[in-house]
């Protein structure tokens, strides 16, 4: 199935992926077994989120055979899914770095952003399927360890008969704004003058829009009365998904949780604007394009809210 | 923070929670104590999905002593957060069904709607949050057996020092639309004659927007387009994360898996207003209230799309 960028996600970083995933394929060891014996078979090589590029280029796909010798357990394949063409397409973990290869940290990857737009979604599917795998190799109901299952999206459990899927988290990030002003903050882990949207994960028995006022509630102690969804970003560090969204302040006077900011403040449109374009006086930025945090603030800069 | 219904979400069974849950207070240790010291605390008890109910009502908390003598593990109370008024609210487990006392499911307490608005939320939260502390007593990471931690938002490993969060699941539901006509499946399991919106887990490495289109593509070999967001909901069975939006078809001729489905049809918006009101002619009907299907599919009928 090829997706074309429909709505804003598709044209976030991460957010366009051409894999036809064929979920309902997954149970049959035909379809894995063919999968594997497919000659346009390819695999994306990581370790935790740095990946492996070809030599001498940004390819960060090898077939199975090279996979395998760069140390890959070629029983721990996962399949991602098939290319428009057909073509199926593994993620392979690697114990250690193979000698003389290139890696480079996902994270850099798409913040050059010289990659085809699709392999970013790729890489996110990869990355986060991988480190599933990774940190759950015993049972959270017993204790035992845990099997691959349905092609890897899945581990099973012999001891308890549990089946366990992959974790993915929703996070609420959102640009609250009160007319002409919006609301940002920093972490003291950001670069130096840059200031963000506001976030934290969705909880148990909590609606996205709830999150949405909670956290901004606690962060900034700022009142979110009307919430509109903007777009979603899959966020691979570790496995997020990024649940984009524009908030209407009720209240203005901050009351900032210094655990979780370093500062929080109403910046007006032309500042923002100056942030985003890099010609703030003070040398104040918002994120780049790699977060759905510039998107929510571009859209917002435009009046598409 | 008193949560009023300000959208979509607000208005639908769980969406709506008072609960302040101060998540930046949970690591404190003192907050904890003070909460369980509270003469005003009580606790929701449940066993998997259903509820205690005191005799001859339908009020489902209790204070900690008498979820103490209806078997419950003191150490083991989850503090959901604090009601407007400053009341902590704890969900508990219990290991057995208490002699003499009256269980519902909390699903039939959800569709019967007798309860006021705001504790349907509540439980939804209690359930999801009981729930993954009974399937995460061992680390996935390594084996060991974890305890409660950050007053029942986290468990921890002492053997390997991993933390671990409680999971919520993002399901993409949608209803899919054909000019006049939506797209409605039925599974199996569904009561005779019910239809609803398809519906699916969202992936790691997906937007919210892709899986609407591949979970359509794959059940009904439906090309979808411009998907919009409608509203959220808590969906405590077992702890997922609704995330509704309509879809506009791209293709009309279905395709059915029927692996996942018995029936998949486009029903004319005049038979879909007939199945709401339950004066179809061959007594089609469509989910009731309690569930987010049943919204979208309002808003469809009345234009808000």
């Amino acid at each position: 199935m090829t997706e074309m960028p429909l709505d804003a996600s598709g044209a976030i970083t991460f957010g366009r992926n051409p894999i036809d995933r064929r979920s309902e394929a997954r149970e049959n060891g035909a379809v894995m077994a063919t999968a594997l014996a497919d000659a346009r078979a390819r695999a994306f090589a990581l370790i935790a989120d740095r990946v492996v590029l070809a030599e001498g280029s940004e390819e960060p796909t090898f077939d199975l055979a090279t996979v395998a010798g760069l140390g890959a357990d070629p029983a721990a394949l996962l399949l991602l899914g098939w290319l428009p063409d057909g073509a199926p397409r593994f993620a392979a973990r690697l114990p250690a770095d193979p000698p003389g290869r290139v890696l480079v940290d996902l994270r850099t990857l798409a913040g050059e952003g010289t990659m085809p737009p699709e392999l970013y979604g790729q890489l996110a599917q990869a990355r986060s399927m991988l480190s599933w795998h990774e940190r759950h190799g015993f049972c959270a109901n017993c204790g035992a360890p845990t099997t691959i299952g349905a092609a890897g999206y899945r581990r099973d459990c012999a001891a308890c008969g549990a089946q366990h899927f992959p974790r993915t988290d929703p996070v609420a990030i959102m640009l609250v704004s009160d007319g002409d002003r919006a609301l940002l903050g920093r972490q003291a882990r950001f670069r130096p003058g840059s200031y963000s949207c506001l976030a934290g994960f969705v909880e148990p028995g909590e609606t996205l829009e709830a999150a949405v006022r909670r956290e901004t509630f606690e962060e900034a102690g700022i009142r979110v009365g009307r919430v509109r969804f903007h777009a979603s970003q899959p966020w691979p560090f570790v496995s997020s998904l990024m649940l984009g969204c524009h908030g209407e302040a009720l209240s203005t006077e901050i009351a900032m949780d210094a655990n979780e900011l370093e500062d929080c403040r109403w910046f007006h449109r032309d500042e923002v604007r100056a942030m985003r374009d890099g010609t703030h006086p003070d040398g104040l930025t918002c994120p780049p394009p790699l977060a759905i945090a510039r998107h929510l603030i571009e859209a917002w800069l435009d009046g598409r809210v």
